[in-house]
């Protein structure tokens, strides 16, 4: 009885293994029926405080009761991200080959700063964010065999931070700390809002913050000459630019920038390039979608969201860095209580130093098992089904007047992502929207006048890929 | 065949039942064995490299041979944080309850930035928080009933980063964003190097970060007397004090600033006092050890990390602040593609505003379903059982004329947290400890006059809370 007080045995192996075995089963239960619940949920705000007791149990309670509980309380509560019939923000994956490696992870629960804390964690890591950067031809500069190399971050968000942070420290260490008021960064109005967060945290001024508007000519792509004029502006009123953001499908329309030309610009002004494909680099595996990253090579990082369309539970976020040095000066600390032979004789990457948090959780295990558990091939083929669908629903919208793709109004935005959707789903999506048209067209208050009597048609947006034939084998 | 792109059906729910319950399995019997394996990992920089092949396979593998590799390849690179004799750092605790949480979240797999995207992901975190806020006997004002409330984050120093930003910016909206430059930030030389790495990154100058120096006389706690010259002295130069961190359980030592007077010094400045008890927090639950948080009543944040020592697997940073307004105030973003009526109308909490990345994982459920299946008492024996064995450990150092307690000079440091540990493991540890001893203290060095003869005991720092007498019932 020794080992947990008072009887306790928190860690008691056949315990973990008897009820893990129920977890699993609900959890398996779950998807068995994800269909059956609405996708977004139904409570009002303020619903579970109502439910449940207001402190916690003083005695313990049975697992049965707390799943019963999960079933009847939580789930309700749950917009539920992998359901077929989740069409919203972008897709957050999950797979069985995820899902097995999130258990892993959780089971071996050791927290990877440093090398020594968990060797595997770290060598993972670059393994399998080497693998990744091949299979997205990345340029070799990117890999961990040079001066550069992977790294998972929790987010882009988090992703962009560090690059920002390393880029802002590199500038600063040239023209001096006192010029943080000066600095300036780039990024279009379409740019993911984590771009305008990471200035927040950093200390750039918000009107230091330039974020390039965009328009239906370059279907909302940033204008390489609109950049070039902003900085020479900047340049000239005595500031100075020094961070530049492209991204490789925007959120909003999933729009990619001229990465080439961006790039150019940043390098001209000595700037740091910064390319954010978190949610269509996934696609970029496939040879057909790899142009959509033609200019990356000259890019100082480049993120991916191995999270979002990449069959890796949340959360993996592929970060890849030229210049890893850039990272650690600007994260590095290096106190005491963290000193170890193998860091102190820079023998080791320590992934302490190229991220926000110290503790970070064994992520490389889900992203390792996922590539080796579906392969390259089926990989490739799942993005391209669900490219094809979200064609198909095109297809489906093109066919119908009332509809219209890609407009610059108001519009609708569908985005295919969800390893259960199939075909049978969009059909009944599709169907939502026609209902909603034919209630919205034909309402009363059409009929008094209040709507134009042929209103302009509803646009919407596709996943942004367009769907290309397969290469030649 | 359709839905997963040939023939992949990466969510088929049997076969995650299937291998689910093979992982299950696998994790089962690693806690069975898990004494087997050294604890630290005993393998050389780059051994992993060698082991596995230089690309993802382009055809998908079976699941036994990637348990294989984690068996024969992954777990020999692994540091067993679970082992009952891991004695490093502080422990990073893994439970029954914790794991369960683990895949029960990673089965839902949801992204909980708003309340929309998953009520009961916000919700159960809020009501979660003020249990264990409760049971932390924290001010009123700290719970989400107020104007504050309680956030899991991933790690106490994204804890202490938000806060720092919070307070940065609370400032500079009284004197003005180029003040920047002037801002001041005091810990102690013992204060966890989150501060400094936080103030790195928030753009603070790296010589405004004031890391006071302790010393034996307060044993290693900040001196008020200290803290109040420096501010003094800042003042007088025209800088700006603005945030004071004190520490209850530092990393190396586990000593307690003193709340009361650090937090009147904070407010007569106009200061905001962060309180981080990532590691000792934990035991305050404890009634007789809340007194090493009186003083937290006025303190505008508190930290305590969950996955440290209080059985929920790693990532559960929980922070408390007063004014949820100054975090939403530097954190938040409204880009329009996360609009949406419920955040709109205010009327529900939007946790992307209290933290640094936008996604996060349903992380409140591990946490629920500890405090739910071993119950407060369980928990609070759990904790004195390993002060116990602390103390335990204490007596047998003190038997011994060749080890002394907490000098000032280079020292040992054994902490117990680990779920598994025993009195036997700590027995062992003992005696390798002596073992050494009669190494290092009759060696050969020694006969030959290099060392002297009787040279001083080697110090050593336990948990650092000393056991108490329970509380009368």
């Amino acid at each position: 009885m020794d080992g947990g007080g008072g009887g306790l045995k928190p860690m008691d192996s056949e315990q973990l293994r008897e009820y893990g075995h129920q977890m699993v089963d609900f959890v398996a239960d779950y998807y068995k029926n994800i269909e059956n619940y609405p996708v977004l949920s139904q409570v009002e705000p303020g619903y579970l405080v109502k439910l449940l007791p207001d402190a916690a149990p003083n005695q313990p309670e049975s697992l049965q009761r707390v799943l019963d509980d999960v079933q009847s309380k939580i789930l309700p509560g749950v917009t539920h991200w992998q359901s077929p019939n989740f069409y919203a923000y972008y897709p957050a994956n999950s797979s069985v080959a995820g899902f097995l490696g999130e258990i892993l992870s959780a089971g071996i629960n050791m927290v990877g700063f440093s090398w020594i804390t968990s060797p595997a964690a770290t060598e993972l890591e670059m393994i399998v964010l080497d693998w990744l950067g091949k299979l997205l031809k990345l340029p070799q500069e990117f890999l961990s065999s040079g001066h550069g190399g992977g790294v998972i971050q929790g987010s882009a968000s988090e992703a962009v931070l560090v690059v920002l942070l390393a880029a802002r420290d590199k500038t600063l260490r040239m023209v001096g700390k006192s010029a943080l008021g000066k600095l300036v960064v780039y990024g279009s109005d379409q740019t993911h809002s984590a771009l305008q967060k990471a200035c927040q945290i950093a200390g750039i001024h918000p009107e230091n913050c330039r974020l390039l508007k965009t328009d239906s000519s370059t279907d909302y792509a940033l204008s390489p000459e609109i950049v070039s004029e902003a900085i020479s502006h900047d340049i000239s009123i005595g500031l100075i630019p020094f961070f530049l953001c492209g991204t490789v499908g925007t959120t909003s329309s999933a729009t990619v920038d001229p990465l080439y030309s961006l790039a150019k610009i940043a390098k001209s002004n000595g700037m740091w390039f910064h390319v954010d494909a978190a949610y269509a680099g996934s696609a970029c595996i496939c040879p057909e979608y790899r142009k959509y990253l033609d200019g990356v090579e000259e890019a100082d990082s480049f993120n991916m969201n191995a999270h979002k369309w990449f069959l890796t539970n949340f959360d993996c976020s592929a970060l890849w860095v030229k210049d890893r040095n850039a990272l650690i000066q600007s994260l590095s600390t290096n106190p005491e209580f963290l000193k170890n032979k193998a860091s102190q004789a820079n023998l080791v990457v320590d992934y302490k130093d190229w991220q926000i948090p110290l503790g970070r959780r064994f992520r490389s295990l889900k992203l390792w098992m996922v590539l080796r558990l579906y392969g390259v091939e089926n990989l490739q083929n799942y993005l391209r089904n669900h490219i094809e669908l979200a064609r198909y629903f095109q297809v489906c919208v093109g066919q119908d007047p009332r509809f219209e793709a890609l407009s610059g109004m108001y519009t609708l935005r569908l985005v295919v992502g969800a390893p259960l959707t199939e075909r049978r789903h969009i059909d009944a999506a599709w169907k939502v929207l026609q209902d909603e048209a034919f209630t919205l067209l034909c309402s009363p208050l059409q009929e008094n006048g209040n709507l134009p009597k042929s209103p302009p048609p509803i646009g919407f947006f596709g996943n942004g890929f367009k769907a290309e034939p397969l290469p030649q084998k």
